[in-house]
């Protein structure tokens, strides 16, 4: 059965920034993302898929957990889905997923036990963006705050570059960094800023039990007025030429570094 | 002065990796990078820009430069230049560099020096591949050597990526992997290959002073002929419930260990 007009129309909105902020829902493509999407319980609101999609080792369990949750949850023509995806292989599905955000209050430990947070300071590439989420997923971080002047987090490039990461991390968006931070300082948190300029090697550090530590736009760093809240400023000592490293690798850096210290306990 | 049409399509062509491999030459978008290719020596063949790039900071001193030792070196206009250049806003110069690659047998130290060479393993996007070159320049790496299964190294998103990475540290592309690692083996080096199922975490390792680290493809990773010639296999241990790390973050997470070691010497 063809979409509808509307509903295509629905669908396209939802390719843009202020489409998604009018519904509060996003997009979610490819088979590997919705098994993200539907194991991390999140609300998957429409489906759409191409007969393909049946002849794929994951497609047709995926279809049958949908079945259970998900309507509509319609076979669409390839040309349909490609029409809606912003990939070019959409790999064979679409979902509409409920925009679904976490609350600064809520990542906030207020007992002493252990919290790691990564706030994030007008990351603007999609990509960048996506590889950091994926990157606090893989290494255990508690929560994400992003400000205000970052990319979008449910744009559909950082979706696909947060491999999952997405579904599996709870995120703040659109926060007055400032504001969060000072209110995490509040509470017992130690606040470290990544800054090329830091005056302490990101190895050298002793972190604390309840860490937010912040990166910041790929040109310019971490904004002047953040870096004033920071405790202690984190820098990634340069052993060649380069002029500076991509903020997703100084994030792995970083945040390799704080595990390194919890195993020696 | 306009571009005649042949120049125009011998331009274009070095926007194919067909015409790239023909010519042996490159181009090399941007003010930033083109002052990276003259500082580092690079032969720059020729050179177009566009009136407004004197009105750049940094845009009249490269002129300059470049008006001592490349030829043709013309003023062309905004919509010659955009119709060459692989970026939308070119930033007001393109030039055409003659690839020059490093050889394997110039990078193996054979005394007992500290020597640091990173292998690639069919890294498939661009932009992870340029990273790691940034990367490996920032942690000052002695040399890179490409697997013949790898994106092409002088493609533009490449060559953008590397920051001026690709000025700055040696580089052999279309490598034999098993047949070069064996060979940094029979002169000394320890090899370490990056593989989720590897036994050592990379926090743990004691690096040779002769070390080669091998990073594979993003879906796949490090192949198996290439996995059995490792001396140690290393694992970046997971905390959250991401599948994998992006390639090019573990990339800096086991590079930026390997200094730690030497900082403590």
């Amino acid at each position: 059965m063809a979409l509808s007009k509307a509903k295509l129309k629905e669908l396209r909105a939802l390719a843009t920034k202020k489409g998604r902020d009018e519904e509060r829902k996003f997009l979610v493509e490819g088979v590997r993302l919705m098994h993200e999407a539907v194991g991390s319980g999140a609300e998957i609101l429409e489906a759409y898929y191409t007969a393909d999609l049946l002849d794929q080792p994951a497609g047709r369990p995926l279809i049958q957990k949908l079945s259970r949750r998900t309507r509509p949850l319609e076979q669409v023509s390839a040309r349909e889905l490609s029409s809606v995806a912003d990939t070019i292989h959409a790999q064979g599905i679409v979902g509409v997923v409920r925009q679904k955000h976490a609350t600064l209050e809520s990542l906030l430990r207020k007992d002493d036990g252990e919290s790691v947070l990564v706030a994030l300071d007008a990351v603007s590439d999609p990509g960048n963006l996506g590889t950091m989420i994926r990157t606090c997923d893989w290494f255990g971080v508690n929560g994400i705050f992003i400000g205000e002047r970052s990319v979008e987090v449910v744009n559909a490039k950082v979706v696909r570059a947060t491999m999952g990461g997405i579904f599996h991390v709870p995120i703040v968006p659109d926060v007055d960094l400032p504001a969060a931070i000072s209110r995490a300082r509040s509470v017992g948190y130690t606040v470290y800023v990544t800054d090329q300029n830091g005056e302490t090697h990101f190895d050298r550090i002793t972190y604390a039990r309840k860490a937010v530590i912040v990166f910041g736009n790929e040109a310019w760093g971490v904004s002047d007025h953040v870096k004033s809240l920071a405790d202690i400023r984190v820098a990634i000592r340069r052993y060649g030429a380069a002029e500076s490293l991509n903020v997703s690798v100084a994030c792995g850096v970083v945040l390799s570094a704080l595990h390194r210290l919890y195993d020696d306990e």
